[in-house]
């Protein structure tokens, strides 16, 4: 499918519509992200919100009406944003601290798609009209709080580029990872064996392949159950299906 | 306590290490941190965990003990790297999935302190010996695989540093939101009252201000509900305690 995607089309489309601009691609320009980008796996396509302003001071926001702190980002300025990239490709996000979290699977779903948009708020946020009349698909990265939606941008797009094909280097490369098996990482050690007084442990050098993979997912089941039993009842119900074939 | 501090210091202090020394400040750079930054009500310094690498090709990783795709960082470096910033200020935080997830009380507590070291993992993250030789908390930003630390390591930035004291306008200003009140945010509304033929909530409009306020409560509580009932068992299970006042 995402084969079928690749061979298709020019890459993953990434649309931003934002008050600041020049915050993209800053961080994801670099590293992993950067290079797909250069290399065209994906492409980014960013707005000004503050362009489709249609006041002579370009005003964006406006009090919140019934009172209160802040500012809101005016329903008619980023509705015409999005009616400007109307032809631009996927769903469309807004980053939101009061959105469905950002989860692997959320990811992998996403970077199966041809592309996304993705609105950035500031302030107290968009008009809810805007969120109604589009559809908007709020999604958060998390529970806190950030000065906008352009990190929590970053971190979407990061978690979709790294998915799509041709990024990294070894397909395989992901799916030993924290979630893809349900589960939190493995420790991992490497040379040298004996380091500062600590030696690393010494199943990893017995080259029992079973063995030393046994002891991985026991202790991936072990951190699991001790730092996050949310997942660890997650993984038990996903898992208690197939009783006879895991253990 | 948060007002001592800044009597008393420069401000708080990040220190950051990585393989990418250039995602720095970058899109942190900008906007409300990137002010604060300028003002001097934070203060960066990066380190290239590569400069502690001891051979003539500067290697920092090496291949996982026990076989396995990908490489580990090597703790001697990495422990070069944090034995170099051991006069920097602050927790030692190792940005991982694994880790304690951060949420807006973890930033609070985190923004009381005068810094943070984050240490920044790349390709299958660090020798679990130097994680545990120099007990680095591990912070997760949510439950999804990044391309490293460094976005993880912004997000955690950007959320303490909005926190700081002299960098929001207004103290109330964050008082209101999504998480501070153990509720996710009511909706936002601004004018036009009326716009592409959706009317704002008439109350809004209505001039009394204990209405709406309870209004915007009540809608918190309700969308709360619905959208993260683990968010909501938490509020209830706080709030139980003083039923003689809150409802």
């Amino acid at each position: 499918m995402a084969q079928m995607r690749a061979e298709h089309d020019e890459g993953f489309q990434a649309t931003i519509l934002t008050l600041f601009p020049d915050m993209f691609p800053a961080t994801l320009g670099l590293s992993l992200a950067g290079r797909a980008l250069e290399n065209g796996l994906w492409s980014l396509d960013v707005k000004n919100i503050r362009d489709y302003a249609t006041d002579k001071h370009r005003t964006v926001d406006d009090a919140p009406l019934g009172g209160g702190h802040g500012m809101v980002l005016k329903p008619d300025v980023v509705s015409a944003g999005l009616a400007d990239v109307a032809g631009a490709k996927g769903r469309r996000i807004y980053m939101s601290p009061r959105g469905v979290p950002l989860t692997q699977s959320l990811a992998r779903a996403l970077a199966q798609e041809e592309g996304v948009v993705i609105v950035c708020g500031r302030y107290e946020g968009l008009d809810q009209r805007v969120i109604d009349h589009h559809q908007l698909m709020e999604v958060s990265v998390g529970d806190y709080i950030l000065s906008g939606g352009e990190l929590a941008a970053q971190i979407l797009l990061d978690s979709i580029v790294r998915l799509l094909p041709g990024v990294m280097g070894k397909e395989i490369g992901h799916l030993q990872e924290s979630f893809e098996t349900g589960l939190l990482e493995h420790n991992h050690y490497t040379q040298p064996r004996v380091w500062n007084g600590m030696a690393a442990p010494e199943i990893l050098a017995s080259g029992h392949h079973e063995k030393i993979a046994a002891w991985r997912e026991d202790q991936a089941k072990e951190l699991t159950k001790e730092r996050r039993p949310d997942i660890w009842k997650r993984f038990l119900a996903k898992n208690s299906g197939n009783s006879g074939e895991s253990s």
